[in-house]
């Protein structure tokens, strides 16, 4: 077993030599050896799959680890499609979309190029280990794997097919590396090695994340939470609200870009807020309202409390709110927001205009559900996670989130006067 | 005097206020104001900087440092006419290059936005304080800045100038903040206030910024050195090439994007290097050579260590290698360079396409000399830095560099299935 600085040698290595042989044909070649090896090495996955899940029941795992664990046929066929859809990605290395002529006379452009080497640290989910590995192969970079303890077995498994599809065509098999290490030194090792390793993505829970940051010299790329906001405006169309309200909560409660929060306008909270709420309490939300809400509609609200403004509950739970005006729901939204997706529905330009100047945001979605904000829904492709920071990249991140550029100058013997 | 957190509180508030505030005529309304009050207020400046000089010169900083510390005549018209360069340039904020529809007939963009709040931590040259505080105003971003003590009342003075132009134009003053304190430990602070500061930009020396980074919650975006190339490739335009050799290392050796090393291909040493170091010897140049350049030309030339290959010598000093191939060239510059620019002279297009894919360089430069890379140059208007990060930005850095986007989508109550 290799320790940590020799593995991000190697990678280094592999992803230099790359820069050249790693055409488009070749990528894709791999990608579709890749999702060939899936295929064929489908027992096996599954058996080694069957140690973690074992290992897991004994250390008493939730039903919900468990679940996000297991590598049903379904997930290993979700896997070979990932595979046949980034390999029908256009390639964004080597591109260079603008080319100028300074005054001198010489050209100057920017050309697309790989980051270099990215450290993928995540959790449960074994997938993840396919769709880090084949987005990075794609754009070119070299990268680090390294998954949750619980979910050992299956990425070792998912990492020797990938190792395998890398050396049957001739690649170099480091250029997709594995921590092998479940100490957590291991990934405090990692953290430190800024001059091999020029990315961290880590995707999990905030204490991982924030463990992450807290110890990292090389930049990262995160997702803290999703509060998500939807404010109807006094121009709202009210059918519209009360589609997209139901949507943004219900459709899928458990994940980032669902609405945790409901601001509502004073003007049209009385007409609004009695059918909204009652359709929400049908579906099985929990509501918590301001005082104003109560006045309104009283049928099992419990009254909200401040932290209420503040949580991401990731469940049928919503708080709501009156508001007197747009500035109030814009100041609630940057101040108790998570900055990952906010919506308002309204039929005012001048206000749809303002509401997404003003609120501070990743995605800022005029009339529609905030449960849009992906990057699949957005046309990325394919989403390598969703970012709350502004550096490179914010909210949903594709395959061109994983490039860097070079700048190109092609001169005839300029030189600086 | 406010401590660290408050001020960044209240600079995050004004940035807020600005988002909707800070139209582009108000934007350069405050930019001439400022350079309106530094004419103004020279006398004001001059005096100012006069007390850092007296205990620059008691505590005995070097005549080099003292020369940068000074506020001449000068350098204080090259303030005022930065911000009317800057005033000039097109204002990137609110932007949307592309608006796509999707297929479910929903509308989606990106919108240029300001990064949010930005911290410039950076050494003596008092001037900083006008470029990066001028910078992050014409992009909408509030801005905490942080000079060294051996320029701090040159600093206060100029950030008092810069406040009174924001007041005049009824601006939050807050938006452009000093941290007055000269305890070390006020930077600590600032550096895990990632919920308040969007980006930590070092200026300054090796030290400064490798503290930074081990410190920093906040990304950072950093330059650490600059140890560029020349290959001269076996076909290379001999003229070209010792002029380009010539320019690179000696028009102004103090700088990131001078040669540091010049390699030549076997094949053309023996026509190339003597004229070549004779032209640099005369321009005052100390050449150290591998021992097979020395067989070839020994006037004068030290024999180059390991660590000569390594060394930024910003400097009046020059190391030559001679190599077998292209390949061998571009192994030692991704090997011992520091990816900032690096250059090939050579008339061979093949040659010229691969060392731009493989030479893994913020700048790469055909047939030009290294001395071009630089936000001027290149066309960006103004340039706050260089970086040798690969996320966000590489190489020069413009006004662009300094915002961030959001996604706007325009829907018309679409729903998530």
């Amino acid at each position: 077993m290799n320790d940590v600085k020799t593995i991000a040698q190697n990678v280094y290595k592999a992803y230099e030599t790359f820069l050249d042989a790693g055409t488009t044909k070749l990528k894709n070649q791999i990608l579709l050896s890749i999702a060939e090896n899936i295929e064929k090495q489908k027992d096996y996955l599954i058996q080694e799959n069957t140690k973690d899940l074992e290992k897991g029941k004994k250390n008493g795992l939730s039903n919900a680890m468990i679940d996000r664990l297991t590598l049903t046929d379904k997930r290993i066929k979700g896997m070979i499609q990932a595979c046949h859809e980034i390999a029908a990605l256009t390639d964004p290395i080597g591109r260079i979309s603008e080319m100028n002529v300074r005054p001198e006379g010489f050209k100057v452009g920017r050309m697309r190029v790989p980051i270099g080497v990215i450290g993928i640290i995540y959790e449960a989910r074994p997938n993840v280990t396919i769709e880090a590995a084949t987005l990075c192969l794609k754009s070119g970079n070299g990268v680090i794997l390294r998954g949750g303890s619980s979910s050992f077995y299956s990425n070792m498994a998912l990492v020797n097919v990938l190792k395998d599809a890398l050396k049957e065509n001739n690649a170099d098999p480091n250029l997709i590396s594995y921590i092998e290490s479940t100490d957590r030194k291991a990934v405090d090792e990692l953290l430190v090695l800024d001059d091999l390793v020029h990315l961290i993505i880590p995707r999990g829970g905030e204490g991982l994340i924030k463990s992450v940051v807290e110890k990292s010299r090389i930049p990262v790329l995160k997702h803290y939470k999703g509060i998500c906001h939807v404010y109807i405006h006094q121009d709202a169309d009210m059918q519209m609200a009360l589609d997209i309200a139901q949507n943004a909560k219900v459709q899928r409660p458990g994940v980032c870009n669902a609405m945790e929060t409901l601001l509502v306008h004073k003007d049209v909270a009385a007409e609004f807020l009695p059918k909204a709420l009652k359709n929400l309490q049908d579906a099985g939300v929990e509501i918590r309202g301001c005082e104003k809400t109560i006045a309104i509609y009283n049928k099992n609200v419990v009254k909200a409390t401040e932290q209420d403004w503040y949580d991401e509950y990731l469940d049928l739970v919503l708080a709501v709110k009156i508001v007197d005006n747009e500035s109030e729901a814009i100041a609630h939204i940057n101040k108790y927001g998570s900055g990952h997706t906010d919506a308002i529905v309204t039929t005012n330009i001048s206000t749809a205009n303002s509401f997404i100047k003003k609120t501070d945001s990743s995605s800022v979605i005029v009339n529609a559900s905030t449960r849009l904000a992906d990057g699949g829904v957005y046309g990325l492709g394919a989403e390598i996670g969703i970012s709350t920071d502004r550096l490179h990249a914010r909210g949903p991140m594709g395959l061109e989130d994983l490039t860097s550029y070079k700048w190109i100058v092609m001169g005839e013997g300029h030189l600086r006067n």
